[in-house]
């Protein structure tokens, strides 16, 4: 555990940002961010009573004064310790969605961007491996399907977003990657929604995924990855 | 002239607007949108002067009600007629933009879609060619690069949002495609900017660009493009 | 019917080949090759029969002793005349193939290129419209799907060698620019192959496919198309 | 070391190919398949001088009855143990080709994946870790550059053959994936070309190449990658 050092998930809940806390905890202490403080504190428990540190910071990702306030705690309680890896996790809900909500969700990539990467910039020097960004994209990422426009706007913008910051901060020792999860993920709550005929480990496994994000930031910066898909093995595609 | 059916153009200027106008007058009256009249008038007044016809309306396409209220005058003016063909224009100012910019322009993408899509699914049975939503993109619609995430946010959310309407609406009958301008547009305000060393034709011309749109909208619906990439000669890319 | 200038179309069958055939021919005499002479009897009779120029050549584009003698006939037979236009429409059977006809078939598009690439080099500064090598690609361009790698791969070379090409000639005024055909082709043979549930029009066209190459064909050197997709408007892609 | 298990690797020089092979050996045995002994026979003593198991075959993978003779011999050396892992890295010279070499290039692709593909597919019940068969392209998988048309054409066809074998195996447990190394590589013999203004780092190590290689072959079968493009943080791209 280098405490030098901490990282920061924004958007947590019982799949892939549950899964990128426990990954990243064993090297670093974590700061999760949600909405609801219901969605951290079990796994803000269980890191720590493995050993692990954690914190828990209740946020509205799309409210700039809420974020304000977040990162202001965040540089408050972790005074003298250096942002190493911030992982950008906004799922949201996959189904035709208002246009309102792109608007939001849009806005939190670019918010949760705008505060993570001076933090990242400042590690570069000291940092054990290379500060990164990572964002967990979609199959909308790459592709705007029938019915999905809304869902796909924010998924391309995100994307947009990623390789200008990759483009522009790369250089300066900042690695931003994508990782467009490309399958359904395998979280308790949906259990019962079958895919690819119910085969086993035919959804992702949260654990796996947070396995190649965590690649991604051990990655030598004479080797970086900008995009990474991710399915399961029985996925057509 | 076919009267019967008619043509919008949202978003004109002295480049790719103005050209659609008159290329599109050829064979339907056109209906100009844009926020200051001084955009159109001009357009108008020639087409007239040439046996054409044409309306304009001003309007901000970012303004629900504006929009509301524009569409609402055209389905007056234009009572009995039917929407044969729109193009979304919308350039923006390819520049480093403020984030409030990107959701305004997204939100012109949707509305003007979700404006014209109705009027051009009740033309489908009588059209005499596959009514069309046509859009104007640019390489950011493709590539995220340094210091652009806004204007690449906002490329990549209209490209997401064309793939998507296509998907949905091109089996029930309307055309919508995607033209990429891959490289600087020939107006007479950017003269001076030098591009591709100056080289002849090394800028879109405008009345290129209206061609290949109106070639899109002349498309069997056997054999209909998506998108299609459009740039100089001497341009590298 | 611009004499001073004509068209070559390697590969001809009753779809696309025909189809081209007889749009190239309302504006240049037309020079088809083809392994089988029956391939294009009628084709060229036909044409003749409406005042049109055509000459047929069979040889086979596999073989480069047979290739260099079509070219040596066709500069001695159009002696005096300009090589305007070229399409390379090589469909091939869409079956699971044996690895050797993956090389024929490569080996036909770079020999294709190397011979009529010198002859519309030359035609540059006189003819009438941007001298043109217009290549046919297939779905196989852009996806290697299961079953189908010996197809993808030679759809894939052929689409590497189109893009270098028009990187490499296009600055020098030839158009280089390859369409894929995303879907079934409505030929005789075929009518007994359900595509999209037997829809009207739920296979392309050859005519509106020969359409959109003479698009391709007229454009300004100033918005010139690299990549054209086609498909019928049901196809779901 | 599990004996039971071992690794390919069809292509050995000074960068990748040596990397790969001391990666691998710390996990399986190593077969190092190469034109000419000289290019494995130090790496097969290093790895054996650090306690790890090597052998090297002398194969021309353009040549069919010399591919046969090889993995004739693998399969009565290797007895009793199963291929968890194959890698082919046929970098090439990147040099304008005669058309000649494509084939054969291509050929090697061909035919080192039928080789090991029914290999892996006995191994998918027992390998620790699902069988993979790791392909390395290059920035001439993805673009067709001026005068690199038959770089490209290769490297197009193998990552179209790569697609679809992933299509085709990864349902049955078969990892496939290609990975695009989109930058100079950092090898002894070159050390005197200049790439990204010479910076730290500026070529990829090719250490951390086999790092992100072996990272794909132990993905879960949940989450795994088909494409992984890698390049040094500050490349152009």
């Amino acid at each position: 555990m280098e405490k030098r050092f901490y990282a920061i998930i924004v958007g947590i809940g019982p799949g892939i940002g549950s899964a990128l806390a426990f990954q990243f905890a064993k090297f670093y202490p974590v700061v999760l961010i949600s909405r609801h403080s219901s969605s951290y504190e079990s796994i803000v428990t269980d890191i720590k009573a493995h050993g692990g540190h954690a914190m828990g910071i209740t946020a509205d990702a799309s409210d700039p004064n809420s974020i304000d306030a977040a990162f202001g705690r965040i540089e408050r309680d972790m005074h003298g310790a250096n942002l190493a890896l911030a992982a950008y996790n906004a799922r949201g809900t996959f189904a035709r969605k208002p246009f309102l909500e792109f608007k939001v969700e849009d806005l939190q990539a670019n918010m949760a961007a705008e505060a993570t990467i001076p933090l990242l910039l400042t590690s570069v020097q000291s940092s054990p491996r290379p500060p990164s960004l990572l964002v967990t994209g979609a199959t909308a990422s790459l592709r705007g399907s029938a019915f999905f426009s809304t869902v796909a706007a924010g998924k391309f913008a995100q994307r947009a977003v990623t390789q200008s910051l990759a483009r522009e901060f790369g250089p300066q020792g900042v690695h931003v990657a994508l990782a467009v999860i490309d399958g359904g993920i395998d979280v308790p709550w949906a259990k019962h929604i079958v895919i690819n005929g119910g085969v086993e480990d035919g959804k992702l496994k949260p654990d796996a995924i947070a396995s190649s994000l965590w690649h991604l930031h051990t990655q030598h910066r004479s080797s970086w990855t900008l995009e990474l898909d991710l399915r399961p093995y029985v996925e057509k595609f």
